[in-house]
């Protein structure tokens, strides 16, 4: 390479007015001994799991000259399977991670001139893949608890007529699952699109429902899930969707083909078969998250009320210092959320004893 | 479902204006003996090649629980060694097929308010995704041998002055090449992204170069590649390009968070470490494709010249006849490219002679 063209940077090259200045999104890959800090699932598939895995892998490999089932059929139908509630192929969509299903759900409803509106703290992917779809992002605060106020949010509504709206339960990263009845409310006055994004579904609470409760009575309803999390899948970036078959019709318009590999499809089917095993440790870690939430306030930190598999607590006047703190004794947990708050992902009991000691000496306790 | 709601069409759906009325694009999947349609490579990855790639998901199947390495680091390396050229990981980036690394270069690079423009015929999807990134497409005619006139090339890119420019080399559907000196002259005067699609560079004749000799030279020139065809994985979507390290950086802006999952980067590094055995048919499927298009000519058709491991070759009155005609005979080729052409992908030796001999029996040659 010529030496002067090496010096060359980001701000010489005709990017988008809106991305200078920018710095791509993710939490830091950090080697560490206990990571808590991108709520992935600490159980890895077992060796038999692994073993089907790759005896799938092996009868794929030798049709890879191919192109894959463009429409990845076979893995919807065992999607809907999973998700029951008398859903079928028709009405399930994937991609390659939940962010995949998202943007493409944007690039369809969203785009330039058209808003969408999400109340915060939530997921940060949500305004980002808004940004990148070029729709505008409309943000409406959470209340104190975190919880989605039905009269402030369906006044937004009404006035901004927003063309998507992102709904979060259980959300991220506060924890906290939304009432049926705030998701319908909403449902009810939102003109256009209405995303539930559920990707933490299998870790809430007995007694909380999931919108997939919903979708027969509100077409323009989406609820979005991913393999990553209950599944113990993060690597293997499969999220999908459940809505009405028009809105899965609306999404081939946009979806680049073949965007789900032979691979993938194969191994997603093969860990839906084995979904009893995988999801073998949801129960697991939804205990140790009920005993973390009851430790945590037991020594004085506030904690929101979580269904997920990670638990926002606080406050803090310097969260970045007690973030610091646990990462110099091994432990890395997100400094993210609103100031003051910390989200701590839920492992195994020993990285939840190693968490909690830590915890204490860092803060005093 | 409610009866009512499975009555809503997308018609009913608030989808983007620019959307409506589109259909989705992809060649039809058809189930045929014979099936010369996507330019596939004809030969599978062997035996042992799938074993390797099994044991590889074995391993990496035991940690699925984990996110991917986001950056695919080791697998962008392994990309540069295979590439040559000097090039190293810090201008390297791959993704789920270049499909996606097309896209993402138009939403850095393109949007609302900014244009696109290439050289028809081409690949069908560079307007396709310049459609759903927003971004206005210009389309410049190339001459009737299909090849770009560096006079008009330059003259349309310093009239309108576009955002990306893109150029195919081998190009799709006629497989024609471009003289360096063609892309040269169009990146001296292009005021933005030159992205040089190489989806077919393996399959290019002696003497015909590539585009990556120009990169140290012009710091805003991308070539994207593909591992679908040479390396016989169109089923394991891997994508990829070379480019300043500065655009590298620039695509990290848009790109979704762990957007190749642990299972493709590890399938590409041992596909890429099995490289001359996968690479193995190349030779042949050139002089497969060269003794077609002789004997295409010699039976008085017109052949586009190949460097890629299809042939467009006409000229019929009626193609869509003639496609059929050849579907009946169970050989399903394209119907694509300018009126009355044809495209065939270069398959076995066994399924050249089933396509002559059908292409005879419809044409009545």
């Amino acid at each position: 390479m010529d030496p002067n063209s090496r010096e060359l940077g980001l701000e010489d090259l005709p990017l988008r007015d809106d991305l200078r200045g920018g710095t791509p999104y993710g939490a830091p890959q950090i080697d560490v001994p206990i990571a808590l800090n991108t709520n992935e699932n600490p159980y890895p598939p077992s060796e038999q799991v692994a073993a089907a895995l790759a005896r799938d892998v092996a009868e794929v490999a030798t049709g890879l000259n191919r192109y894959p089932d463009r429409d990845a059929v076979r893995l919807r139908r065992a999607l809907a399977g999973y998700l029951g509630h008398g859903l079928d192929e028709s009405r399930i969509w994937a991609a390659n991670g939940s962010n995949e299903v998202l943007q493409q759900i944007l690039q369809v409803f969203g785009g330039p001139g058209r808003t969408a509106m999400g109340f915060e703290p939530s997921y940060s992917m949500h305004p980002i893949i808004t940004g990148v779809t070029n729709t505008t992002w409309l943000s409406v605060a959470r209340a104190d608890d975190f919880s989605v106020d039905v009269a402030e949010a369906t006044s937004a509504i009404e006035q901004h007529q927003p063309h998507v709206v992102f709904l979060s339960s259980p959300n991220n990263p506060t924890g906290t699952a939304l009432p049926l009845e705030t998701i319908e409310a909403i449902a009810r006055v939102a003109p256009g699109i209405v995303v539930v994004d559920e990707a933490y579904a299998e870790f809430r609470r007995a007694g909380t429902p999931s919108a997939l409760e919903l979708l027969d009575s509100h077409p323009r309803l989406i609820v979005s899930r991913t393999m990553s999390k209950a599944f113990s899948m993060a690597g293997a970036r499969l999220g999908y969707l459940a809505a009405h078959p028009a809105v899965v019709e609306a999404l081939h318009l946009v979806r680049l083909p073949y965007h789900l590999s032979a691979i993938t499809q194969s191994v997603a089917i093969t860990a839906l078969e084995h979904a009893p095993e995988l999801l073998g440790a949801v129960k697991q870690l939804r205990e140790e998250r009920d005993e973390l939430v009851e430790w945590l306030r037991a020594h004085g930190f506030v904690v929101a009320d979580s269904d997920a598999n990670f638990v926002l607590f606080g406050r803090f006047s310097d969260r970045k210092s007690v973030w610091q703190g646990l990462l110099d004794r091994g432990v890395l947990i997100r400094e993210t959320g609103p100031a003051g708050w910390l989200r701590v992902s839920v492992g195994t009991p020993e990285e939840m004893s190693a968490f909690r000691d830590a915890l204490l000496q860092v803060t005093g306790g």
